[in-house]
């Protein structure tokens, strides 16, 4: 079975929506928030926590692994789903934006972006075609085209370009695709990716471009990159118009809890962010109440779990005490359960989210949701 | 009940018994293996696995856990099974070994150690009588005496010196033992300790004036610190006839899968060592054909399982090459898996022992069991 996304219901109220996507491997349902596995791994977890998490459908970076075992690697050892143990789904990105961001070089040309690895220095070139091979060996469900990354804030004219070769990249992307071979058992998916910055009229061009292309979804890119929220959302709410309401929304990178529902209420289906893994291993974890910082002091006594009304595997056993300890002394064992409930709380208020959606609620939900979060914990 | 220990079986051919101690609280099944959790968690590992694994009984550091959380703190939490959300037997260490390699200072006195913190450099002071107080505001199920460390090679009248101290100390642990206050719940046992270094007739004095003051179990301390193995194994055998059979025999930490079967052969029913963690966390494993160094390019392809005879978590999940890129890149879930698999060897190392005890037969499956270990693997 190819890639398929069917929409179930819409909210009568806003733009949010509840739908399903998958192919033969596996589906998930949506909005879905997609954990961040650089390395074939969500760090600190195991691919079994994830499962029980419910997670169905992973993000996984392109740049990290064809660095590291290399693409060939993963082929031969069967793909990246049997070389880490993940039967469900995996979306892969291009590995352009983790070449903006991490690489010590980053030489965008027509052919492609030319970096240097921040692991050993060696040279390399990420080309349209060399991102779809490599996410292809990979055996990637979700497979997104290589896109040209601008900082915030950029000129209109920068802007413009970089959305011509976005489409230039884009085309080559479908063709390379299209051509290439999968590896047993793949029958991938391939995302178109929004660019424009900041620039309502060149994201309409460039989704445009991109339609006529043609895509399995449209993703929205350089957005979260340090341009103020109100920007951000103007452009999402700016791009949905024009997007098939058939096929599935990807906001990439974003967010925070509140920026989950925010885009949920604009018509997104998908969203991935390294915010909750991330914050988690320094020793802060989202909940009903917001923000927690574990790690501080205040906790040191306090024997409630981090969020009493959580039912996750973290809040049933321990307290925020002892986690406060783990994160003190430097023990593993705190992030790896900081990482747990907080990906247990992105996952269920997705999950809270469609349930609003089907039951044509989201706006009561939200608001509900919205205050609750912005509340803050009474002190111990 | 307080503190009982029933020896079961003993094998005809040799000094290897199988047992049970236990309290109103747990038991645990001897000869047993006590995974480290030295800061009130086994590093990188869950209680969950500690249970899936089938750990009967744990090993926490009253130095560490005396630093950072406190006594007072732990306590006021309800203890420390409480506090780290373990329900099965703790043993915990007098903290007198962690003085001796870890603080910035070791003034032996003869009124107890004094010692900076290896975190902050504070000055503080062990006596036999705040090593009790500390353990039992933890909670312990099973105390150890203070005891005085010797490195090696020590002279004679040194470790004759020693072992004075070593009585002295015992004698005012035991008192200030069955003077204070127990948590509720809380109904301990307290070990002595045997020192004398290399020498067996010190040894053998060490015991005597243990056993006229009267312990609920005894420790062979001071070993494993550096001499040969030749010479740890008879201070062990010289040891035995001595102690009193109806107590249990601890030999404080030792150490590899063979020293484990040696000591069992010699009658030894507790073990404890941080080997099988720490080794995991650099990236090596123990298999039932002895030490895999998976973080070795050698791995990189492997797709077989670090043992491939093996059930635990990692083994029936995991390929060599998976786990060796884990540890290629960092990864936290690479020392997880490694931790899982060689706690499950060693358990299940214990397990054997004991079902082999029970059958007569420890002589031939210890033979066995050597003959493998020291096999290694072919190659891939």
């Amino acid at each position: 079975m190819a890639f398929t996304f069917t929409v179930q219901a819409t909210d009568p109220a806003t733009g949010a929506r509840a739908g399903i996507l998958g192919n033969a491997r596996a589906r998930a349902r949506t909005p879905a928030f997609m954990p961040v596995g650089t390395q074939g791994t969500v760090k600190t977890l195991r691919q079994s926590d994830l499962r029980d998490l419910d997670t169905e459908i992973l993000l996984a970076n392109t740049y990290h692994l064809y660095l590291r075992p290399g693409p060939a690697r993963i082929r031969e050892l069967g793909g990246l789903h049997k070389f880490m143990g993940w039967e469900r789904l995996l979306l892969t990105d291009s590995g352009g934006f983790q070449v903006w961001s991490l690489a010590d070089l980053n030489r965008v040309r027509p052919e492609g972006v030319q970096f240097r690895s921040h692991l050993d220095g060696s040279l390399h070139e990420f080309t349209p075609e060399l991102c779809m091979e490599v996410q292809l060996a990979l055996g990637s469900d979700v497979v997104m085209v290589l896109d040209p990354c601008l900082a915030y804030p950029a000129e209109r004219a920068d802007s413009a370009e970089a959305v011509d070769l976005t489409l230039h990249w884009a085309r080559r992307s479908r063709e390379a695709f299209d051509r290439l071979e999968r590896i047993p058992g793949a029958d991938p998916a391939l995302f178109g990716i929004v660019q424009g910055g900041v620039y309502a009229d060149l994201r309409a061009r460039c989704l445009e471009g991109l339609t006529e292309i043609g895509f399995d979804g449209y993703a929205l890119g350089g957005l979260s990159v340090g341009e103020p929220k109100t920007a951000m959302w103007e452009m999402v709410e700016a791009g949905m118009p024009g997007m098939d309401p058939g096929r599935p929304r990807y906001l990439m990178g974003v967010g925070t809890p509140e920026d989950l529902v925010e885009g949920v209420r604009r018509g997104v289906d998908l969203f991935d962010c390294v915010l909750p893994t991330r914050n988690a291993r320094k020793g802060t974890v989202f909940t009903s109440r917001g923000r927690l910082v574990v790690k501080n002091a205040v906790y040191a006594a306090d024997e409630r779990p981090l969020d009493p009304g959580c039912a996750c595997y973290t809040c049933r056993r321990y307290s925020r005490a002892y986690i406060r300890h783990l994160f003190q002394t430097g023990e593993v064992l705190g992030q790896e359960l900081a990482s747990l409930h907080s990906l247990h709380f992105y996952l269920e208020t997705m999950r809270r989210m469609r349930d609003a959606v089907v039951a044509g609620r989201f706006e009561p939900w939200s608001r509900d949701f919205l205050t609750a979060y912005r509340e803050g914990w009474e002190p111990a």
